[in-house]
């Protein structure tokens, strides 16, 4: 039995290799003295301090003949351990957590009452220091989900704004910036936009995500063609020397508890049109942004899916933008169906080339959306009158301008990247004669993960026709691409199992 | 590499000895293909599937040479390896788990819109199944939390109800039942309320609960005196034979729902008062009872705070017993301090043992408070008259027929116990002369926790004084006691580290 020194609740910590995320756990024994006398069980929250780092962990029960943790330890999963700074050995502090006040203000939400600009501070600052478990966090988004007016979205993004790193462009007066709303499959229009807006003299900083969920995002697509991961002084030089970027966002801490929220919301497979305004505005206030590009594509796969629910959702972008002294143009788009060919980080890169160097089998409709947005860029900047952005932006593309600044920006960035080749391939070939009635993209979306997408850069699908063309028997209708053998065959039999990817009749 | 054949992603399962309490928690090495091809990563939910039963699984990833897991391994936590009823090495298969449907009922609720019986039946169902994540459950609580109306509590009621066992007493009109909202420490009427009603010939089968944070629960206090942990056989004999039982609820199943969201509201800390009545009933529901009495005692330091909130929850009740068809009977009453004199199981149960023997030293006040109730619970069932319920309740206990029925009632349930001994004891000596002005329940209830209760029975708290007494320096104010040195030795300091437990001025 442990010593009677545990008065201070000290314990070694050791370092169990488990990953659980973003959420801090801790392993105790059963026969822990501490746990008994703190009243500490399992799912108790604890308070976990090691000199003046401290978290808030959920804790795990461990039977002591288990082998996994000797006495007078105690066990922390990677999170944990990485955010107390450990070393092997080192001793920590566990206690009962302090109350936690903001606590309060989402019960004050649940029982129907607006919140102050003060309150979503000291809630949003709480969830970055660690101290509301997923469960207070599903709690929170759910108050929230259809309760917030314009007012508290914008306090809330505020909040989130001020919780993590700002960046300001000092010598621009307008920063031009994109977001798309509820991804397409392969609708990589972000590096065409952002050349053409730096072709014409515009500042678009552009920091991207890398994939969630999807085959590819928008940062591992770019990563491919150049470097991304730049820190904040490479990328002010890059936006210095050539106006724009196309970075990775990660190491740049903006709006940290997006993040957060986001895992949550995923968790509950829940989205309120508040958090997301929120979300998005946080993310692109702290990036410095002050006129804003939003993509809302409407379709039965996209995430918003009727044309009502997207003005409402415009309506709140131009209400919170307002308030917040930024400019934000929502637009209205078709979402029905994917954009371009390629799935997977070197297929995107592919099609965004092709579009760029102007190729005459560049995918039409990426080219297109990406020049109809940058025309609307262009628009919201004061650089064309309304109306005549798209042919600027047409004209950018064409006379070989925003090829040029492309370069360039991937230059700056760490130079533009010889495209690795496909090592192993598979074409999907029709069965029958017929013409493209549908293509499943939640399926192919699969199929391009089991193939290795996005980790693997050159995985993932080629598809070779759209809806609506005829085929005969024994065309390819898709190119299936992995870097290895393995992920090969393992999206081959995933493909023997779906064969209504491609639908013919 | 595992080979191709995890097209079926099978994996040996390992049971990793982890309590992760009710939460089925997976874990996968961050090698295994299987993760990779299904784009499961930390936190996922899967579904686990063994022969015929399956759960749904939160996963966790661990590092391949943190030694906890071999390859082609799936390690499983405590609860999942039970609720999968797993031998070592047996195989199980992993995927996604099937959309929840009911979630779009919670999706419902969030979004205002009142739900019917069937959807509360369903979202139970799932619950139930293991469906839902903690996370899915705070969002539904947190979605309920002030949205009920009096037929969506009786609908969720009797969703709760619905899937757990139910017991009947086919020989039986009126079955009485009592519960006691936010509990005072040492309030321990039950046993005599329930002795004085099956003296009066009522029938009273009352299953009661452990302590969960407590350091007793009326179940933990009647084990000191008899057995408490019967399965539904004995109960109905003990019942049949004597009109009454005090058991222990655990093994019954009635509404397991119930449990498994007032944990996650435990750790939200959050309780709204639909759910509270949604609680309470489906339990008493469930164990067959017609006429009920809720004992809700108001005060700064008990679950309801105020008279107003009180009688609010006093008209939630009855109407939501009116609806459901049973017999409400909710009484406010006074919970600005404890009851009784012991806090721990031995020693609230020598207060019960008193109060039935009629001692002269009896507390008072824990005499009154079960006598009141009692003599309201025989009004309530008809066996006196309206405004003489209490006269009858104090007869039958100062004659000796409750506590001849209480020795009975033990007897049935496997004798009547013999107090076991106060092994290590020290007492707490007035510093100075004075009256005392306040005791600190909460600070007394840790301390008894520190001694060991619940888990040791011969551990705790006798409670010397109360408020309002005069004491001369040294007078004993309190003896705290356990089982071994080593806890009471524990207890003594955090004792010497809180000094103002009993103020005196």
């Amino acid at each position: 039995m442990e010593e009677a020194n545990n008065q201070q609740n000290r314990l070694s910590a050791t370092r169990v290799g488990i990953d659980t995320y973003q959420e801090s756990v801790a392993y105790m024994r059963d026969d822990c003295l501490i746990c008994r006398a703190e009243g500490f069980g399992v799912q108790t929250r604890v308070e976990i301090r090691s000199g003046e780092r401290s978290i808030i962990a959920r804790l795990n029960v461990v039977e002591s003949d288990a082998g996994m943790l000797s006495p007078g330890h105690i066990g922390l999963s990677k999170v944990a351990w990485e955010r107390l700074a450990l070393t092997d050995g080192r001793e920590v502090n566990v206690s009962h957590p302090a109350w936690v006040n903001s606590l309060s203000y989402v019960r004050r939400k649940i029982f129907d009452q607006p919140l102050t600009r003060e309150q979503f501070g000291a809630i949003v600052l709480d969830i970055q220091a660690g101290r509301y478990t997923d469960v207070h966090i599903a709690s929170f988004l759910t108050a929230c989900a259809n309760r917030l007016d314009v007012d508290e979205v914008a306090h809330l993004t505020r909040a989130m704004v001020d919780v993590g790193t700002c960046l300001t462009w000092p010598d621009s007066g307008v920063v031009v910036d994109k977001h798309c709303i509820g991804g397409l499959p392969g609708n990589r229009t972000t590096p065409i936009l952002v050349s053409i807006a730096a072709a014409a003299g515009l500042t678009m900083p552009k920091t991207s995500s890398r994939s969630i969920t999807s085959p590819a995002g928008t940062a591992d697509t770019m990563e491919v063609l150049t470097r991304v991961d730049l820190d904040m002084d490479r990328i002010r030089s890059v936006v210095q020397q050539e106006g724009a970027c196309l970075a990775w966002g990660g190491n740049a801490s903006l709006s940290p508890v997006d993040d957060i929220l986001i895992r949550v919301e995923k968790a509950m497979d829940l989205d309120s049109e508040g958090q997301l305004v929120a979300s998005v505005m946080s993310k692109k206030i702290a990036a410095g942004s002050t006129h804003i590009l939003i993509d809302i594509p409407v379709g039965p796969t996209a995430k918003v899916r009727t044309r009502s629910s997207a003005e409402a959702l415009k309506k709140v972008f131009e209400q919170v933008g307002q308030c917040l002294g930024v400019v934000v143009c929502p637009v209205i788009t078709d979402g029905s169906q994917p954009i371009g060919r390629g799935i997977g980080p070197l297929f995107e890169a592919e099609d965004v080339l092709a579009v760029l160097q102007n190729q005459d089998d560049a995918p039409a409709d990426l080219r297109d959306r990406g020049v109809m947005l940058a025309g609307l860029i262009l628009e919201m900047a004061g650089r064309s009158e309304v109306g005549h952005g798209q042919s600027l932006a047409r004209e950018l593309l064409t006379s070989g301008a925003a090829w040029h600044k492309f370069k360039a920006i991937c230059e700056a960035q760490g130079g533009l990247r010889k495209l690795p080749r496909v090592r192993y391939r598979r074409r999907l070939e029709a069965p029958v004669s017929g013409s493209v009635k549908a293509i499943d993209n939640r399926k192919l979306a699969s199929l391009a993960k089991l193939a290795g997408a996005p980790n693997a850069k050159a995985a993932g699908v080629r598809l070779l026709v759209k809806v609506g063309d005829k085929v005969a028997k024994g065309n390819a209708l898709l190119e299936l691409c992995a870097e290895t053998k393995g992920e090969l065959r393992y999206a081959e039999s995933y493909l023997k199992q779906v064969p209504d990817m491609i639908q013919l009749q």
